[in-house]
């Protein structure tokens, strides 16, 4: 069978075992579904010991649908939502934001995935004029699809923009852990510390199953939340299995063992083909993905050692991700290759 | 701590430990996500062996969101759907049906949970008239709702009704593992043999952790699910996680054991207390739920001893759940107090 | 040709003359689109003369869309909406409330058209439980779909049960001019004054050609309305055209002429018939429609020359619909000729 | 009172008389409604004499209307819909395609207002890939928000790429007969003989008061498209009133004389205003809108005698539409102002 380790997804990896051993230990007797349980109401208390008392907070099944259901949450249908065009909200969703939120979704071009008040400022018009939909949320991703980090401060600008308009702040944080390891930063301080109104927040990415958060940082915007994930079809009803993956990954910093490890990993990547004058890294290498143009040629025969995505086929750009389980071996294998079928 | 064991709900219990190991052996690797996968292809043959090659199978989350993306594949939202006013879509998901589909739920009355045709003949009428929502689905649930089963001929009767009107036949099969069981047939006898064109496949009532399946036995139903899974935020990441819970579950009759376990369950609850003046069974016992009214007084007193569920406040009606880790000490031990208190 | 006078239905006639005569009269010159003109601010202070300073009203294009918007401006998604099982939102607009507002239309079966305390109460349970759709409005029509009225104390008794559980009372006045002739009151008396929310206020049914009217009774249901009215492809350009229509209708009580005679032509075709042994008058005729059962053979050979629906095949109940235009000649022969026939 | 007389909007003008008198006209007697009438099918057949025997023709209210139920009619939730930047399905119809079709809008820089290949290129990637909204739809309109006229070849350039990818193309025509006057050139010659799959045939821009076609040329299309209609709240029931608007535009050519005047009235509104050194035209004058660039010191001060928009506050681009009733007079009037005051 063919080598599947590669540098396709966070997600291609599985599990850590700390939190399979974790939905082991819960595993005992009945409890009430649908989240009204021990475990769960413990795996709350411990993210409001990040996020505060005032937080409150849901678990719900992907990452897709922690952005949508937040967003709708926050929007009425002749809303729209402001974004980077590389987001996963406009770019991966198969438009499930529309369709659930009925919102129009503005999507803007960037260098480097990232949002700034500047390129946002396009579409802050029209406000009060029943013809144009209604801007209401800028949404960010924090790390971006494009592996790069926000700053608090760059976050905080977005923020000051968006409640200036009487707008919010939504950060799909699939991959925050990356960032919050890369800034050296507890999450609050780049979330609701700097005005960020709603929040993804992810872990499968990052060695969990599924299940992901989301974190509402001024109850006003919650209070009819949990009509919306039943009728968004994601409240699982033996919800104790996601909030002891929740608690496990919390725990002992578990969340950020792996983070850390894949950004070091993709850190190490890009080091390794710094020098090779065939490689262009097109992006700075701040959480665990590494952007680079590559010689169109030699994109199959290594695809074939270690799969990963080609990013863009004009460009000749791909994208390798590093996960929790990926190895200082695969990337010495991987960039070894490289190296060899270039020479 | 309070007892928690009861009868509240067969999702009250947790997870047959064949199914977390199970999980186990397959977090190993990397491999594609979102079930382009090798464990997701063996799970997809092993269901393909019971309903045939022409079948098509899909994985989603909860039995709600199969429900739900079963029914937007097959309608446009200018179409109603019969069901049971028992039935889950309309009396459990909030509205997840209409919200995502757009169509009109026609909630009939029954005695038993148990649709006829009979009864859905009234809502037959309309067509072509375009001032009515255009009637397309006919929605049952196996076991119903009720505790009870629908025989092969009464599905027959039901689906032979719907083609004749150009409308399809959903079964809802949250607890089709019970009836199956009840009936001693294997799944196909009673879902496409007899003219069901769309079943959502349960099961995290009977021993999974989440994870349900839809089978359309029409390939030209599905040919676009895959985008209806996706923008209905159903689409797994690390898919292989749900995959290898349905091997496991199909593999060695776990399900039927689990099923055969919980229904006996039921059966022996009923027996128990088919003596008891002050009790009336109200439904057939034919799966894992039991149906009774009793005196209001006892209920608060019983809740304390084992949690379960008031279904009708009105007429003191209860419903009592069997799960498959339901003891028979649990169901004695339970029958036993009643039996303490009424004296 | 086949004469084409009837009793089909109240929109089968054409437009009183003086309504063109208006929309004539307003086509001078240009005006600001979209209803930000002199002749609109004149229409709508007329309504408020009628409905107070409070009130807050908009024009769209057809019954339906005034029904439909108007229940999206005080729903969300996961509410659920009680009407009558004959209300024409749930009969006749082909599933638009669903479609738009993402409710659950709760249905209830009633003799005469009407809803009442009783009724409703069957579905008022499962607040505050996320699985169970949220009842938010009672909706009933004013005169009803079965020519029957509402008092204004039985419209208080529902409004006294909606508010009681947090939710609204909404109106369908497509006929509100014949309940309010019959009832020999303004239209204020029995809507604002016993407790409706929100109204939609016909005229197309009562000698106009296009244009309803919404109206809300509190002004924090409607702060967003112009944008939902966008939204729902419902705002005209040539707005004038509606305001001018609206303006004459409730002129000189353009309105209740037209009513009163419809009402009128409905109480003579059913005192000409209540003394035929053949006929059985099933609803009171309170506004402009007749129901009656008559002997199933005559049906086709009286739809030749009057034509009208049948309202229910298996009891061989009709329909017939008087309008402004409907002259006492119409009645007198179409009786003459049943009498006729049966004889 | 202020003059009302000016450059704003082509729907702040009236009607054409002829209109109204065509209305009066069929203000005679009972007809079936909602379109089952001699008068519809009248002006239906009119219309298929232009677009031929397989087009299959509907009527709605708006131009919103008729794009909003044209994309829906042959889209899937899960589609894209590629636009220009400046359509008027991306930015003045407050989000309804989203809303309504669940569609992603992939709204494009022009500079012009029209696409071509090369532009919608940048979007025609994904297919297949169920992550991605699949493009399903290229939306043109003619003549353009920017007062533009696609030739035939550059449709058929466009329907060509559209049809390759299995995509289709749609037409927003709510100006389509300025394009026809400028191009000299019947309906059809530059819809469906170059490609155009479903057409919005406006009128209300060119003097009718509301009502709007909307054209299939492949009868496939709009099978089920009069539950669309009904279920989108745009079926009128004295749809005779329409109908007969139509008739008598599309009779002794009222359409094109008035579609003439307005662009003759345009042209030499820009032809007074070429050798004015303080404004630049910013866009080919093909139809009834003129687009410049100002001193923005005088917008105001003509506003005030001649309302109109600014197009752009940050460039002082204003627009200026002229109107089948726009006089040389107020052409020559205005320019005489501007020149005046730029003095």
């Amino acid at each position: 069978m063919k080598n599947l380790r590669g540098f396709a997804s966070d997600n291609n990896s599985g599990v850590h075992p700390d939190i399979l051993n974790a939905m082991n230990r819960v595993n005992i007797g009945h409890t009430i579904g649908y989240g009204d349980d021990i475990y769960t109401n413990s795996a709350l208390d411990k993210m409001k010991e990040i996020f505060g008392e005032d937080s409150d907070i849901y678990f719900v099944f992907t990452g897709t649908a922690a952005n949508v259901l937040g967003l709708d949450t926050i929007t009425q249908s002749y809303n729209s939502i402001i974004c980077a065009e590389t987001s996963h909200i406009h770019e991966d969703e198969c438009g499930a934001p529309e369709k659930f939120t009925g919102c129009k979704l503005l999507a803007l071009f960037t260098e480097d995935g990232k949002l700034t008040p500047e390129i946002v400022s396009k579409e802050l018009y029209g406000f009060d004029f029943e013809h144009h939909s209604q801007p209401k949320v800028i949404s960010i991703t924090q790390s971006t699809e494009m592996g790069t980090v926000y700053t608090p401060q760059e976050i905080r600008d977005l923020s000051v923009i968006a409640h200036k308009y009487g707008m919010l702040l939504h950060m799909d944080g699939a991959r925050i852990a990356n960032a919050a390891a890369y800034l050296g930063l507890s999450f609050e301080k780049f979330s609701q510390d700097v005005g960020v109104d709603v929040l993804s927040f992810g872990g499968t990415k990052n060695g969990m199953i599924y299940g992901e958060a989301l974190v509402f940082f001024d109850k006003k915007h919650s209070v009819n939340f949990k009509y919306i994930r039943k009728q968004g079809m994601q409240l699982a009803s033996k919800m104790r299995f996601i909030s002891a993956q929740f608690e496990e990954y919390l725990n002992n910093d578990l969340w950020l063992r792996n983070a850390q490890h894949s950004n070091k990993m993709a850190k190490l990547l890009a080091s390794k083909l710094k020098d090779v004058p065939e490689i262009q890294i097109t992006q700075k290498v701040e959480s665990n993905g590494v952007f680079a143009i590559i010689p169109k040629e030699i994109i199959p025969i290594l695809q074939d050692a270690y799969f990963f995505y080609v990013w863009d086929e004009k460009t000749s750009e791909v994208r390798w991700m590093c996960s929790f389980d990926t190895s200082e071996e695969d990337v010495i294998n991987f960039t070894d290759l490289i190296k060899k079928i270039l020479k």
